[in-house]
């Protein structure tokens, strides 16, 4: 895309209603527009971002066997009153509205009590299961404080999966295969080495539930992490009792700050037996189908990766993640440095590299600062100078070296 | 995808509480699922008609320089004030809720004000516009009643663009763009020879907006149509005075019932005078932006294709929008069938074609039930007698005859 036609802008002001170093540099990127606390549209490039995660995730839940779906936001009360968490002094996040007639509604904040219900219309025999359902949603949260930018909205989407299970064991294979899911997900967008395997709170059906820690000082968890065992315990279960039945030993923990990005959780038969979801087994016998579920803070991901990455000149993207891949800069005016850009946007775009191309009339200083602040990973300048040295100028945003290479081989890394 | 492992069930069973004929077939078939009057959850299947038809749109409006964005459902009072439409008096579709702290808030059932109040942060010169900005958006409409099934939710899908041009030259360069590029994705969606170019009310903004209406029997419009001329008048504006400035005679017009599939709008300096949105020209002279608005339903038209296309054995897909180009039923537990059938999935799957393996062990009759049920455009049956043919029994959901042909000669046809 040519610069000059985004129309989103840059600014230096930092946003003096934005408390979050997440959501401050997301607007002054362009990347997000503040609506009120806690409420964030998603403008051109950031809708690049939040897409770049969803199909990572999307293609690692399809891979373990997840099949796509998206419910409705409006919620009627019916389905979450049998599970008791309709009362607002039992579930402090609701929004709730009221249809024309006076029925109230409520918008989902979470979907297992409807995932549950619509499954119960196709799922009634051992042949129609295992199943596994996943969606992206804009889950709707009326948080008391909403200060952590995209890390913590009142409107923020959510992948959350459920599985529906024939037998505790089946149960705990899918579980297993989703934690390996997991992992690979927050390896390919370049948090995998601080993502961490955590044991929390189980509730009121298990023992534990686990989540999947970031480390990150703007988080706000606490952990006690094993890092040579890849495991850890969170603050809320930390106690002798549970490290010894754990195996970890107190002193070998540290104790960090993280943000959450994922969590999973086993129902067992609970919600089942209260919203009465049952199949027949192989012997004509009635039993409960076996829940669980497994979250993945979409667009938390987009603020933990900002605050894990960015540095005092701006956003810092994993190659994955980015909307651009290249951030393409001629410098001057000079006819023969922009023909030379020109057929360097249209070959790169030929190649089906994402390319952001700086084709404005400004000065060199305001076209590095936004090739900085927008966090493109690899910036390629080219100026007379690059020019006569026999190509263009490429920088890492990473990296502080620039390097001379021509054109074939930007190419050529570029498909590495 | 394997049939056996897709979680939804098709059934025989109308819905007793559903009245439209969308709303049943699509529940009927697994596509959707009903979570309360006029609120739909979309089902695997459901979600890739969505998702097909959204993609349609969306390359359409890149087409001509549409920026693709999401903004925020939830929606503060004060955005909505300036132009006098938060009032639930003269607004009667708002959903509202309160934060903790008692602040009032929306759920969005239109974006304009929104996006002007977001605009206004990225364009302050004439070197900024033209913008234009989309996104797909799950609107909320209190709808009083909601008995047309998905083509009137009161939570559904709309493909909302917002144009910012210059002068009211630009602007209208840009619309008559728009109503070109909306003929072609109508006819890409199948029912471009039934849909037309319908002059309809303005408002307090212009003479005329205009509509895309396409004829529909359970539509709940009436346009006057020319289809000579290829131009309708909605029942609104129907009278002498609009029809002579339009050229139209009354008794070259045909009454007709439509379902609104589109609109545009031009709001000219109105809004952005409302909101104070100002650009400074070459000449530092400050003026208010044009602005126009451009919808289109993209649930509603998965009501509409549903209500145009079925027939009395189930839904009936235009290729471009089913989720499955090809339903490949093999018959019989043959080891030599079940084998060809398995080669010939992997080879479909291979050519990246769609397809839906119905490899359940079932009679014949209920695999082409689901076969018609479910819509895909074309049918490939494999048996002992096709094979003993020569290949494999194909019938296009759309015609009664079957033809038996090779496996070569169907991907030949597929690539067609």
């Amino acid at each position: 895309m040519r610069k000059s036609e985004l129309f989103t802008k840059t600014t230096k002001n930092v946003p003096a209603d934005e408390m979050a170093r997440n959501a401050q540099l997301l607007i002054q990127a362009g990347y997000v527009h503040k609506e009120m606390a806690g409420v964030y549209s998603y403008l051109p490039l950031g809708l690049a971002v939040v897409e770049n995660i969803k199909q990572i995730v999307r293609e690692e839940m399809n891979a373990i066997g997840g099949q796509e779906l998206i419910m409705s936001s409006l919620q009627p009360r019916e389905t979450w009153e049998k599970t008791d968490r309709w009362d607002d002094k039992l579930v402090d996040v609701w929004f709730k509205s009221k249809l024309k007639n006076g029925t109230e509604v409520g918008f989902g904040w979470s979907h297992e009590e409807a995932i549950v219900g619509m499954m119960r219309s196709h799922i009634s025999s051992y042949k129609d299961l295992p199943a596994n359902v996943y969606q992206f949603q804009t889950k709707m949260r009326n948080e008391l404080r909403s200060k952590s930018g995209v890390m913590r909205s009142r409107e923020f989407v959510m992948k959350d999966m459920y599985s529906c299970s024939l037998d505790a064991k089946t149960h705990e294979d899918f579980y297993q295969k989703t934690i390996e899911a997991y992992h690979r997900i927050f390896k390919r967008l370049g948090i995998g080495e601080e993502t961490f395997f955590t044991v929390a709170d189980g509730g009121a059906f298990t023992d534990f539930s686990h989540e999947f820690q970031t480390i990150c000082e703007a988080g706000e968890d606490v952990i006690y992490l094993d890092r040579k065992k890849k495991i850890a315990v969170n603050e809320e279960v930390f106690n002798d009792e549970v490290l010894a039945k754990l195996g970890l030993k107190r002193d070998e923990l540290k104790k960090v700050k993280t943000a959450e990005v994922g969590n999973i959780f086993n129902f067992g038969t609970q919600k089942s037996e209260a919203m009465d979801f049952k199949y027949t087994d192989e012997s004509g016998k009635e039993k409960f189908v076996h829940l669980g579920s497994y979250g993945i803070g979409v667009t938390r991901l987009v603020g933990v990766l900002v605050e894990k990455m960015a540095d005092d000149k701006g956003l810092v993207w994993p190659e994955m993640v980015a909307p651009f891949r290249v951030y393409l800069a001629p410098l001057g005016v000079d006819p023969k440095v922009v023909k030379a850009a020109d057929e360097l946007y249209e070959l790169l775009q030929k190649q089906a590299v994402e390319v952001l191309y700086d084709d404005r009339d400004v000065r060199p200083g305001e076209k590095f600062a936004d090739a900085d602040l927008l966090g493109t990973p690899l910036r390629v300048v080219m100026s007379e100078k690059s020019l006569e040295k026999g190509g263009l100028e490429v920088k890492k945003r990473t990296e502080k070296d620039v390097e001379i290479i021509t054109k074939e081989e930007l190419i050529r890394r570029l498909r590495a």
